[in-house]
């Protein structure tokens, strides 16, 4: 097997790539399926065009994940929280050729830079949980604003003090970061359901929907400034990264609460455990955190834990929501096994050699 | 000081009352103000009017409610979760003229048939607390229907089957079983905000809720049947105790989401038992449960407690709401000692000789 580039190498282009059916003879087409909660019924397209589908227990270290990897491994559905790290990609890049990823925010799971450089094509599934994400964002909203973790059981609550008292949701200004899908949903419930007073920022501003919904742009400082509730929700990306960070945090007033619900890497862990300590922040709501080896995640968690609501990245996790990504993750795999490309490509593959 | 009447004798009318001020001579009147959260700011137009405040620690005993409206009561702000007994009433009758109850549903706080027959005016708060109740209602039914306290904390969800997965809130149909202005509130979050199917039962038909909302009106059986969250917000009343029974129950299909943030009497407690045994119900939500000393609600907390979602009766504790209840309660008690009665006043004072 002739292979030219290595990974992290930096060159733009990828090594050919030996045809597969070629070497491989007639070993058959494996497709790997990681995660949880998903209808083994919709996967049966797959096994009926031939594919032997393999489903190893969740959660996969990256050596557990190459090896899954091993064989003819063509076609790999990510629905779990394990990272296609680049040497991961590495190791299959002979047999694989498409990452089809269950969600939108892939770029904490797939290396897309060793993708695109391998000609391994990664999809996701744009828009199909923007309903759940956005539901259960604004029950978080409504838990974090009523300290709800802290009432749970039969215990009649002690204020000591009226201070103490949640604010009505009505009374709150909610700033939201991203007017994507899921953010305008998020606003249209909390306008049109709750008659809370929304504000937004976003990278451009969404004119159409400042109309619709009566709700005002502001710079992401400005916001941060105004906003007794902050709710995250954009992809991560290379600009994304930290986007929540001292500066903002800075300018927050005392007690604002925090919604994550997008990816933890959005906000600073550090700049997040200052706003803690000074009382900016009240309490903060993630949906997924650090991984168990930035220390500045445990550290948050040790120190600030009763001001933290924390879910282990559920949000998308509706019966639904999951049959509609498993259906369009299962398409593509088709289509690039078929076509060698697909409507929901992510990354720069368009430009690689395939 | 005479006495005719004796609690529990079944005479309609009040015994003849001493004049405040009379036999009480120059001592200072009293309010007894019960409860945790109220602002002391709001409570002084009472001190202002020569009132003197007495504040007791919350989670009276009968025999504690006694004492504390002992000498020369007045009027009591009942802001906690103590019952006012016959008994209690009784022994302050030569005294309290107002009950002001903090919240719409006395009648599990104030025993309205022996304030009626001791002439002793009973006031609620109505409306006061409808958004901070529809909202942390709303809240709840998202917890119940993600099973929110199963999976806070950093933990990424293990689903053995995809049946474990919940549904999203838009795919459910949800019934409202009391369309008042809480309920109202609720059906209006519901299908405004997240464009849920909802049906709803109420005692009188609401065409212009109907028309408003597009929603159908069914008998209870026929809404429990049809229902995969069914929310309960009606009064706790003689007729509306025990009216989630055997028959209710029996109509739900497997799995139901029962949501009570009304009073917990409304449930009868071994139909909810036998309903959870089945698997009618799948999870119930209480904000209040039953009493410590009713052995049927420690049976379903020992029994079924993990399917069960309890708060301790916290829904109306906002800020607002509580500010809000509170201006009302201390205007009604400003009424009821200057014109012995307020526009707020419940029960069948009206009918009795003040």
């Amino acid at each position: 097997m002739s292979q030219t580039a290595a990974p992290g190498d930096g060159t733009d282009c990828c090594p050919a790539r030996p045809r597969s059916g070629g070497e491989a003879g007639s070993e058959r087409e494996i497709v790997l399926v990681t995660g949880t909660g998903i209808d083994p019924a919709l996967l049966e397209p797959l096994r009926l065009r031939g594919l032997e589908l393999r489903t190893p227990p969740p959660l996969l270290s990256e050596d557990e994940l190459i090896d899954a990897l091993r064989g003819n491994v063509v076609a790999y559905l990510h629905g779990g929280e394990e990272r296609a790290t680049a040497r991961a990609l590495w190791e299959a890049r002979h047999t694989l050729k498409v990452v089809a990823f269950l969600g939108v925010g892939y770029e904490s799971f797939v290396d897309i830079r060793a993708a695109d450089r391998l000609g391994i094509v990664v999809t996701n599934t744009p828009k199909a949980a923007a309903d759940a994400v956005a539901t259960f964002t604004v029950g978080q909203i409504i838990n974090a604003n009523w300290r709800i973790p802290r009432h749970l059981g039969d215990r009649y609550p002690y204020w000591r003090d009226p201070e103490e008292l949640p604010h009505e949701l009505a009374a709150r200004t909610v700033g939201i970061i991203g007017m994507g899908t899921i953010g305008t949903r998020i606003a249209r419930i909390l306008t049109r359901g709750f008659g809370v007073r929304v504000a937004y920022y976003n990278r451009t501003r969404k004119p159409e929907i400042e109309r619709e919904l009566g709700i005002p742009f502001l710079t992401l400082h400005e916001l941060a400034a105004a906003s007794d509730i902050l709710v995250v929700m954009v992809p991560e990306t290379g600009k994304t990264r930290s986007m929540i960070d001292h500066g903002v945090i800075a300018e927050m007033r005392p007690g604002t609460i925090l919604v994550n619900t997008a990816r933890p890497a959005v906000v600073d862990p550090d700049a997040l455990h200052a706003g803690l300590a000074e009382g900016r922040v009240g309490m903060a709501v993630f949906d997924g955190f650090y991984g168990r080896d930035l220390k500045a995640g445990r550290r948050l968690l040790d120190d600030f834990g009763d001001r933290l609501l924390v879910t282990g990245h559920i949000a998308s996790h509706t019966r639904e929501t999951m049959d509609r990504m498993v259906r369009q993750a299962v398409e593509s795999i088709e289509s690039v096994l078929q076509h060698k490309t697909s409507e929901r490509s992510v990354g720069a593959h368009g430009r690689v050699c395939l």
